[in-house]
């Protein structure tokens, strides 16, 4: 994996939280962005009755929304200022139930482009300080350039 | 695909639909089960502003935890009675923007198992009566047995 | 699903017969490509020894191989002429094993596009004239534009 | 991820590898196991002609054949004795062009199970002792235990 990112935009987390606060689904799940540095992105997310499937476990799509969001937000702060991003895709694995306290996802720019960004994020179960792997997701984000 | 499909539980339906209502996501995002009948389901999820991303389409966490649950329940009518379900994996592509009056996600059952269940989902977004596809997704469910 | 495509280089069979040709992997496997149109390709896979997996069976890379050109070519039957394909990413399902007298990926463009084409290909394996679905895949090519 | 893997099978490699040998396609594309220890496997690829796509790189089918193996035998080495193991379904990303000398995919179990375990497998092109990370795969394989 790449570890050492080129950042092209120097308020790329002005840019990241405002588009973050911007995410209606964001606040209606309750989900907070704990942490966003180059080509990383941290979501996470409290547990609450409203997020659960059948089993009282969160729903995948819980757990996929903001493993989409954490990995959309780790490309875009490698993004020119000025530039949107939009999901292409996603392929997430729940390698174990989703039960705790809080959902935390964690993303990682695999691979930046100037079109394409591949991410991989882990989502983790907390119950207090404990942590259990969730769930794991690739991504690929296409960045849209500022329309002259 | 397979058309035809082998119904082990005749209360299906009602199985289908309480699970459904035991959601809590799905009541929170708004959504509703449309139709279910073996191998298929249709999950409807209107439009509202508390579901974006931040573009103002529908976030595609939003589509992907309907389709999700249209893939689910798909595969849980050619289920045994007393046996729960829970996702495996999905991959989804966000092929034009999720945007609309309203998303509807159709699921079909592509290879029924006695563990495994394959299936796919199509998420339409309608304007009035204007539909254009906006989502594919594959989908492995697996079935967890009532115990003894 | 699209169907009607618009095509953009009238040659655009003899373009990916060609290409088919130049891909050392399909000679190697024993592969052919028995039909391209627009938005659409099918290739064959004769069984034989060489491709197996532990059991016998086709190996799941040789099922890929042929769905993921198969996919590639659909979707390069839509290009503007001098244009290069590459494949994005792919997610394949083994929904049965893959064990007859040859393999037929069939491949459909679910949604062309300026850079990246999305399709969905079916491989069925033949025993005589019954076939059976053994995998599906969905798939994301990028397009490559002629350098000036 | 885990990092201590149970091992159940004292006999792991000696069963990896011998299933190994007998895939009749690795023998094909030329691939070489070079190392499986619990959890873990990497298998080579040297370059030749007869794995090309039509650029002259390594097909994605060729990079994905490599990469589903090295994912099975990781988990494979966590099962019972006398258990098989199928591919459920993978997913992999063509980060970069796979043009060098050899391919090495090196896979990790991310969470083993009694059914189902789940991979995930790095692809690297190597240019002498230089390496550039080519393909991400996310695998789900399936256990299926010694009948009676």
């Amino acid at each position: 994996m790449t570890n050492s990112f080129k950042v092209l935009d120097p308020d790329y987390e002005t840019k990241a939280r405002a588009s973050f606060t911007s995410q209606g689904i964001m606040r209606l799940l309750g989900a907070t962005m704990r942490n966003v540095v180059p080509g990383r992105c941290i979501i996470d997310l409290p547990f609450n009755e409203n997020l659960t499937q059948q089993d009282g476990f969160f729903h995948a799509g819980a757990t996929s929304t903001i493993a989409d969001s954490a990995g959309g937000y780790a490309a875009l702060t490698l993004m020119p200022a000025g530039s949107r991003i939009l999901t292409v895709e996603f392929k997430i694995n729940l390698v174990a139930p989703a039960l705790g306290d809080r959902l935390s996802a964690q993303a990682t720019v695999v691979k930046p482009g100037k079109t394409l960004t591949v991410s991989t994020i882990d989502v983790f179960a907390y119950s207090g300080d404990n942590r259990k792997l969730c769930a794991i997701m690739q991504q690929t984000a296409i960045c849209i350039p500022q329309s002259g």
